[in-house]
């Protein structure tokens, strides 16, 4: 049984701070200013060039990767970080298109993250030809499936509402008819459990700074089915996917299986707090966190129906539906979002008019949801967002 | 005049250190550990997600570009920060080729870096018809540039001999015949001066952990000449690239300028180091640092050449045909740079026999490069290396 009490003492949250956007990105893992400190002090100011060998730098993509695996069911050996997720969705549609070389067409959703359906837009603007990138709504996925289709890209919880996708079936759907799956786990990993190896799917990719708590900016991960692994074609073929990038051969020779998802240099200061924040989940049970986190979520969305009858539920009612967020449509939801957080309530808001929360039970419990309702209440119900300072829209939410 | 004294007091080498390979990875500036813990606690740890805005972390990839800029001679505006410089070569290639759709040659050369040579296979791999990676001798470069060649894919300073093209020459040349240059700083930026707002290069790319001191796995930059910037089209189309990252439209727009060659999240742990090791530079000449590196890299060849004659110089012997490094071929150089690592001189070797040492006037003077001399002669001429332990390859080196 997951101690959540430890968990929540893992955390670093300001005080006073209700904190409902680890959706977006993770708090302070406590222990991750002091291993930063050793990677910069001690490991690069004391070993130099020899880190790569003597600290382990060389081999932590794996590491970390098998780490990361653990959480979304892959069996050790098939995830590897790097990169930022944008580069890994194209990675793996890459080569997914190059193992369905008769098909033209990657299948996505409108509730897909953008920076995959735009990754997705340049790679086959690239290619030329005549490939293209079917959108369809969220719940036309599964009868868009077809023969035409060589990849399907599809984001597991929608960014904007929570809606999450049965991974399990559209997977089966795809292979039914031939084509390659790549999951993007952006909102999955460290949300909900995850089957990668049970769904059999192909390609997932994710980021680590969300759920996972890695830090902003911390690199995203990449999983190949262990059937593909050794197969799969890497488009961006850089020296630390080479079979031997140490001889350095003028021609590329993809490594052994998921290293060859490698590209280059790891980011070994960033992932000083992604080890950090991985420490936190070694004893942590992903059902455990599903259970929570619905019973957080539900007591949230009661709580603000209750209160707040102004505010529309955005996210599916039944929480098998939904990931680990809630979101509510609001009008002038920008501006109650920016009240909100200076009420120390922090959400985030997603245009036009999506308020959304994110329910992380590793430092979230009853005792902040309640506080945040109330003052989510007081917001609305008094207008606090009223005013010219909040309704006025700065360029990055 | 720049002040060496004090530049050098800004690293931290170990007691008893001679570094001769801050050309593979530059030491730790002092203020980095501060910095770091700075960006991790009080902005990560306080600020939360608010860190985007109140931070300025999503402006931070043109910010810390424009720093760098200043180094390699570019306008503001004209450089972003992110990813790895595998990656970045790739989107740089990309978007060059696209300039040239009727031609289908990338001509490169074998004293290239491999990873650059790697990411343009997987990338016309990729693209699949009649695209050609042509490799020639780098003294063979000049003449190889006719009106087949789309991209021109040169490093400006050869990794493993320190050899340097001529940058403006090789440009002049290229736009002659209607060819698009992509340059190679890794070895350059910070190293020596370099022009390319002057000399009228298209794209340049490079590293920041190199001469920069940025730490192990800082990202890379990019470079796009104002002529072009508002004309690529990114292949790599992430989402921070995008016209209006934060509408989340369903369509790629690319943002204005050099901001669409942005893709992903940038690495706001990693930049903090990277930060503080640019403060370095801010009072730094780059002219002086070419005139003490020649002054340096012609001290250690006398030296080394007096005392080792059993090495052979693998480097151009004219100092303005160099970067700011020096290598020599040895039969036994694995196991020599080992006894020599181990003597406390760090440098580094490369296959099949190159024994490799940068210079880097920052925190280099003539009593190091005296003591290299003399622990590489005593290492040489007593046969040092000559033991099982330093003989024994390891897999990363």
């Amino acid at each position: 049984m997951t101690d959540f009490t430890a968990t929540r003492a893992a955390f670093h949250i300001p005080h006073g701070v209700i904190y409902l956007d680890g959706n977006s990105l993770g708090p302070l893992p406590k222990a991750a200013g002091k291993r930063v400190a050793e990677v910069v002090e001690q490991e690069w100011g004391e070993q130099l060039i020899k880190g790569w060998n003597t600290c382990g730098w060389m081999a932590s993509p794996s590491k970390v990767g098998n780490r990361i695996g653990r959480l979304i069911g892959a069996e050790p050996g098939h995830v590897v970080i790097g990169d930022t997720l944008s580069i890994k969705v194209y990675q793996a549609l890459a080569s997914a298109l190059q193992m369905r070389p008769d098909r033209k067409v990657i299948l996505s959703d409108s509730g897909n993250f953008p920076s995959d359906l735009y990754m997705a837009e340049g790679l086959i603007g690239l290619l030329g030809g005549d490939y293209e990138l079917r959108v369809v709504a969220p719940e036309n996925v599964a009868s868009a499936i077809t023969e035409e289709i060589a990849v399907t890209m599809i984001t597991e919880v929608d960014y904007r509402t929570g809606r999450k996708h049965d991974m399990a079936a559209l997977t089966k759907r795809a292979h039914a008819v031939g084509a390659i799956t790549v999951w993007d786990l952006a909102h999955s990993a460290g949300a909900l459990p995850v089957d990668l190896l049970g769904v059999g799917a192909d390609f997932a990719v994710g980021c680590t700074y969300k759920y996972l708590n890695g830090g902003p900016g911390a690199p995203a991960f990449i999983y190949v089915a262990p059937r593909h692994a050794d197969h799969v074609q890497p488009a961006l073929s850089g020296w630390l996917g080479h079979e031997s990038p140490f001889t350095f051969d003028l021609g590329y020779r993809p490594g052994s299986g998921i290293e060859r998802m490698r590209v280059g240099t790891p980011p070994i200061v960033q992932m000083a707090t992604l080890e950090a924040a991985l420490d936190v989940w070694d004893d942590v049970d992903l059902q455990d966190i599903r259970t929570r986190s619905i019973e957080l979520s539900e007591r949230f969305i009661a709580g603000v129906e209750a209160l707040c009858p102004e505010l529309v539920l955005a996210s599916p009612r039944d929480p098998s539906q939904r990931g680990s967020q809630v979101s509510f449509k609001f009008e002038n939801g920008y501006a109650a979002m920016q009240a909100l957080i200076a009420h120390n309530v922090i959400g985030d808001f997603r245009a036009p008019d999506v308020m959304r929360f994110g329910f992380t039970p590793l430092y979230l419990n009853e005792d902040d949801i309640d506080a945040a309702v109330k003052i989510l209440g007081r917001v609305i119900n008094d207008r606090l967002w009223d005013t010219p300072e909040f309704k006025a829209r700065k360029a990055v939410t």
